[in-house]
């Protein structure tokens, strides 16, 4: 099968290597596996016969790759390619998922597997895309949409076939949690910690998506869409941020055994990110820029999982749905797109 | 299909209310799913044209059932049934997995798929078993043999093909993590810990087995042999339990944020457990009765799992793996056995 890689940057240089290092395993899911184009937002690639994902690794290097074409967008890629695959890792962008969703869209109907991690195209049209895999027959994954490495999406897909999932609370925003596990621990300030995220390069170019919950409430809709079966927007997810948590109540909950924590909490009735007390004991209480992910379902009742909810790790989600198209494409026999 | 369940006790019950209240989802998977028949210590029964689940369920459901076998044997019920799938429930034997193992041996030599709860079996004879399973061409599935609920086998063989598993920490003996949370919380002495774990149902019959870390050890080698590809026998494992911890430690323990549990430690060189000091929000540090696994990998490097290790929840993981062998034989079309 052909991928190409869209919106070629750090993830897509960390999915690249990962290829390169494993390149006999994932052979061994398909032997005829090529990487024949990746983008950026300067240009694009395309070969026709592949390339050593070795070859994009280094800073800058796909654009100063001698196939590079400068000003190519990634729709003329898509196009000149036809690839079976497409890896969509444009960034996010949450007020209207753009440019992703256009080209998540484009791959959709051209009849190639998508695998993603772009929240933002999720969030806003996560019915429409499902259904227009379902339409063409492939396969649409999005595991590193949520809490970077946990495999959250792919656990509840193939290892809970027989649970039914009936609350999610999690936390899924890196930043908020640095913040309030330094305001815990070090008993500092919301700025000063806002501070020392900011200088760390935790927070988005914009520190609100994180602060004010716009971030874990993109997140929460996916939750709420993927493993609930819920048709919820991001407008109607009741949203409050962490800019308001003082250290004052930090130390109020850390005396009686909780703390502060950014939850997102997906229930029967609403889909809710706010400030919450959280026992320290419970399994959702990490630190640091962990994620966590506390599911309900009836017959296992709890189950938790816990991991890095972004960076490098998050390459992890995106090489195991790569293989999950393959594998899949194997058992099928055939594809249903050309 | 035709299923069997051989010692039929409180998760085959289990089973059963979950199979009764989730027919359609079976059927989903497979139309025409049948269980035929289920055995304990004292008998069989068999129906050829299946038993409605909801038939087996209360106290003696089996034994009183009119159809039940008095004095038949499982072997004896294998063969009359000959069944596409045998779900092993029998207790568990650390000494050599009997009777388990021959009843797993006698079912995959037939060519049935097995789902079993059998730890001593799977501890005992885990290569020979996988190997009969591949040999034949069937599915040995055993979700429910460590950490319950947990659903880690099924995580890493279909949610993390792409990552290599370099390390495996866990708490995995319940009422030794029951121990120690009330030793480290209510600051009690480790004998009246143990008592309260009595008196609450939570040890074995011979408490020894959950105490001297015989029950952890028995895990870890399943998960030594399943997830890292190691041929590791119990005799092998390092070993030693928690009757020597004092209060005394968990308090020095307990006052530098950090408590003592049973860890079952997997690592490139050895197969250890022991009682080890644990940072109190390192995320495998949970307390009561709930177990944690905590893999390192070479992308997402870390990821904690946390559930339920015993009881009624177990039935998740039983569940789930016969639906994942319903699934895979829709998918492959055909049976390789009669």
């Amino acid at each position: 099968m052909d991928a190409v890689i869209v919106g070629f940057g750090f993830l897509g240089r960390g999915l690249a290597e990962a290829l390169s290092s494993k390149w006999e395993l994932v052979a061994s899911f398909d032997p005829e596996f090529r990487l024949v184009g990746a983008s950026n937002s300067r240009g694009y690639l395309f070969a026709k016969q592949g390339v050593r994902p070795s070859e994009l690794l280094g800073l800058d290097g796909l654009s100063r790759h001698p196939l590079f074409v400068d000003g190519g967008s990634s729709i003329e890629l898509l196009e000149r390619a036809r690839p079976q695959i497409v890896v969509e890792l444009t960034p996010t962008n949450i007020v209207d998922g753009e440019p992703g969703l256009t080209h998540i869209r484009h791959a959709l109907r051209m009849g190639a597997h998508v695998v993603t991690a772009n929240k933002g195209a999720l969030t806003h049209a996560y019915w429409e895309l499902v259904g227009e895999a379902e339409k063409m027959g492939v396969l649409l994954l999005y595991e590193s949409t949520v809490a970077g490495a946990v495999p959250v999406f792919s656990l509840v897909r193939e290892c809970l076939r027989g649970d039914r999932v009936k609350k999610i609370l999690g936390i899924l925003n890196g930043t908020t949690n640095y913040i309030l596990s330094r305001m815990h621990f070090e008993e500092i300030g919301f700025e000063a910690a806002l501070k020392e995220a900011k200088e760390r390069g935790l927070t988005e170019r914009d520190p609100a998506v994180d602060i004010e919950g716009h971030d874990a409430a993109c997140k929460a809709v996916i939750l709420a869409n993927a493993l609930m079966g819920k048709r919820v927007k991001l407008s109607e997810v009741k949203r409050k941020g962490v800019s308001g948590v003082s250290l004052e109540a930090v130390r109020l909950a850390k005396k009686s055994g909780h703390t502060i924590k950014l939850i997102a909490s997906i229930g029967e009735e609403e889909v809710e990110v706010s400030p919450r007390l959280v026992p320290l004991n419970h399994p959702l209480c990490v630190h640091g820029t962990l994620n966590s992910i506390h599911l309900e379902t009836d017959l296992a009742e709890q189950l938790t999982l816990i991991g890095h909810g972004a960076g490098k790790q998050t390459v992890s989600a995106l090489f195991n749905d790569l293989l999950t198209v393959l594998k899949r494409a194997k058992q099928a026999g055939s594809f249903t797109h050309k």
